[in-house]
This record gives C-alpha cells, sequence and structure tokens, in this order.
C-alpha cells in the first residue's frame, strides 16, 4: 500500500549464498538491481552500467564529495561503492530496489538509509557455512580456518538487521524475502502518511486509488 | 524461526470485515482462536469455551483482580475480555494466537502485551464502508451516520498499529496477513537471541534446529 518502493539490502557473511538468492529474486519479480561504481578496470565481458559503473578516481571522489554514495570503500588501490541518485530515483517511482552487499557496506547503507529493509541471510549451519567456504577452492588450512572465524564473528552483527532469513533452500529463503517485502507495505510506519492526512486529521481517499 | 507463537491481533473499525477475514485464516493454518470470557448469559447454541468462557460476575472480578485478562471492559450490565492464561500457554508452545477484537481492546492488549502483532483492517473505501454499514439492517438514518461517523474516527488509530492491510477481497487480505506472520518470524527482534548467546558472544547451534 505504500507508494514509494523499499530498498531491500540482501547481506550477510560470504558463503551465506547472497548472490544465489538475489539471482532467484531477480527472476521471480521485477525488481531493480542496485549497480555499484568502482575505480579498477574492466574486466573481460563486463558492461558498463550493468557489471559496474566505471569511474575514474578523480569522478568518484568528486561524487564522494558530493555526497554521491549510498556507501563507499577502498579496497587496496580502488574504490568501491553504491550511488544514490538511481536507487532514489527508482525508489521514488515506487519500484523495490535489491542491493546486494556485505555486512561492513549494509551498516554504512543503514546510516544513509535507515528506512531500507535489512536482510542478513544465514547460512543453513555453521558446520554448512565451513563446507561452503571450503568448495570454493584451493585455500590453504590456514586461511580457510580465518575466513570461517571470520564468518562466525560476522555473524554477530545480525543484531543490526531487521530480519534474518537462514537459507536452507534458495526456494524457502526467497519465499520468506517476498513475504517480508509485502509484510514491509503493509508497515504502518511506511504508510500512515497515506492513510491520514495528520493536519487536517482526515482519512485520504486517494489512499485507495 | 522463532520459537515462541506469535499473537496476532485483527482489529479495526465495525465493517472492515475482521470476523470474515478471521474465519479464513482459520481455514487455511493451524491457528488457535482466542476465545472471550463474558458474564453475559449464554445464548440458544453457544457453546461453553468455543463461543465463550461463561463466567459469574464474581468469578470475573475475581480473575481480574488476579491480572488474569489481556483487556477487559464492562459494557452495561456484562463483562467481556480476554483470558491471559491461555493465550500465553499457546504461545510459549509455539502455536500463532489469533485475537479478533475491536480497536479498543487492541489497544488495551498492546499495553500488556506489546509483542503482539498488531494488524489494523481498512474497509476497500470509505464509500464502502458505508455500504456495509447500510446492508447490516434496519438502521434508521441517524443512528447509520453516527456509525459511519464513529468508523471514520476510529481509522485514525492506525497508527497505533504495526501493520494496516485493506479488506478489497478477502483472498488479498488473508495471503497479506500470512506473509505479516512470515516476515514477523524472521525479525531479528523477535530471534536474536535464538541466534546469539549474547553473554557467551557465540553463535548457538540448536538455533539452526
Amino acid at each position: 500500500m505504500s507508494k514509494k518502493g523499499l530498498l531491500i539490502v540482501i547481506s550477510g557473511p560470504s558463503g551465506a549464498g547472497k548472490g544465489t538468492i538475489c539471482k532467484a529474486l531477480m527472476k521471480e519479480q521485477q525488481f531493480w538491481l542496485s549497480v555499484s561504481a568502482t575505480t579498477r578496470s574492466p574486466r573481460k565481458g563486463e558492461v558498463e552500467g550493468k557489471s559496474y559503473y566505471f569511474l575514474t578516481v578523480d569522478d568518484f571522489k568528486s561524487k564522494i564529495a558530493k555526497d554521491g554514495f549510498l556507501e563507499y570503500a577502498q579496497v587496496y588501490d580502488n574504490y568501491y561503492g553504491t550511488p544514490k541518485k538511481n536507487v532514489c530515483e527508482k525508489i521514488d517511482k515506487g519500484e523495490n530496489v535489491i542491493l546486494e552487499i556485505d555486512i561492513q557496506g549494509a551498516l554504512k547503507v543503514k546510516e544513509n538509509y535507515p528506512e531500507g529493509v535489512f536482510i542478513f541471510i544465514l547460512p543453513p549451519s555453521m558446520e554448512e557455512l565451513k563446507k561452503r567456504i571450503i568448495g570454493r577452492g584451493s585455500e590453504t588450512e590456514k586461511s580457510l580456518m580465518t575466513r570461517f572465524k571470520s564468518a562466525y564473528k560476522e555473524i554477530n552483527y545480525v543484531s543490526k538487521y531487521n530480519y534474518a532469513v537462514i537459507n536452507d533452500t534458495v526456494d524457502s529463503a526467497v519465499q520468506k524475502i517476498n513475504s517480508i517485502i509485502i509484510a514491509e507495505k503493509c508497515r504502518v510506519d511506511r504508510i500512515k502518511d497515506n492513510i491520514i492526512d495528520s493536519k487536517e486529521g482526515k482519512i485520504h481517499e486517494q489512499f485507495y486509488d
């Protein structure tokens, strides 16, 4: 019933399955997937505006100065960020925007856009998370344990989120996220100004349009 | 993911269609419908423990003294109330409880049980609400306008609720309420103690059971 779209932030530890869930969400419904900006060079096959927005360091820095990002970070020599303009335009038009992002990024987005819907994806079990991290490839035993411990630690950040969804099967996780979106659209916090004109104490008939 | 059940409070102005929605909800899923207590005499066909719990005035008052109601009210000579014990027992067992109640009652329940899910049922339009109130029978023009005005006023209480659901069709309202229940079970506020042992800073493996 809300006229505005939602910013749905899909986040969680690496290995929880954020990417798979976002792909499945995009198949099922009309969402707009937020595209990141970066200063790193395009790799083979990457498409401007689809894989990333590829910016020069100067352009990126000038965008930072103009408060043009919902969040950004520097990773080694490169910048990565979520451009604010596109996301906000889509939301104002009533479209729902999906943003797949790591935990540090999500917490920054929350500072700038607290009305987003912050969903933490949990692995089906810690044992399964270990398996997934191992499955990703040829890491040494030591780096594996470091990654696992860091994921374990990261799960503590769940308390900063609105919702936690276990990725036991992709279908059930997607169904839960779809339910969360329907529920959020009914939240009185989001729609009460559409129902009642607080100055006049009247009910907006157009609310029912 | 929450182990506890939810108290789902279905409320709203008269004529919005609370009763129809609750019946449809009960058909679809395993809910436990809260039964009110009253001191009025049973009418023909009413069944103890199903239509109402029929209590003497003394019993009702002693239950009030023992803080045995989530809410109660006196209407003319009779008392009506929602007994606390049954509701809380079911919730502790993990069952979801549906409570159909008017706005004044819902606001009292919220004081005593703020962790409930408070859903306000809105009529499809103010015009439709008028029709429904007229359809209910042989009221005078004056009493009709009084009822309509009071329903109009009551809609302002939507701001005290968590969710608002338009009863345009029963199916779509029920689908929204089912989504709200799924979403509420994923709310971090409700489940974070199941995920993280805040004293130990550890993740509960049993959370995944």
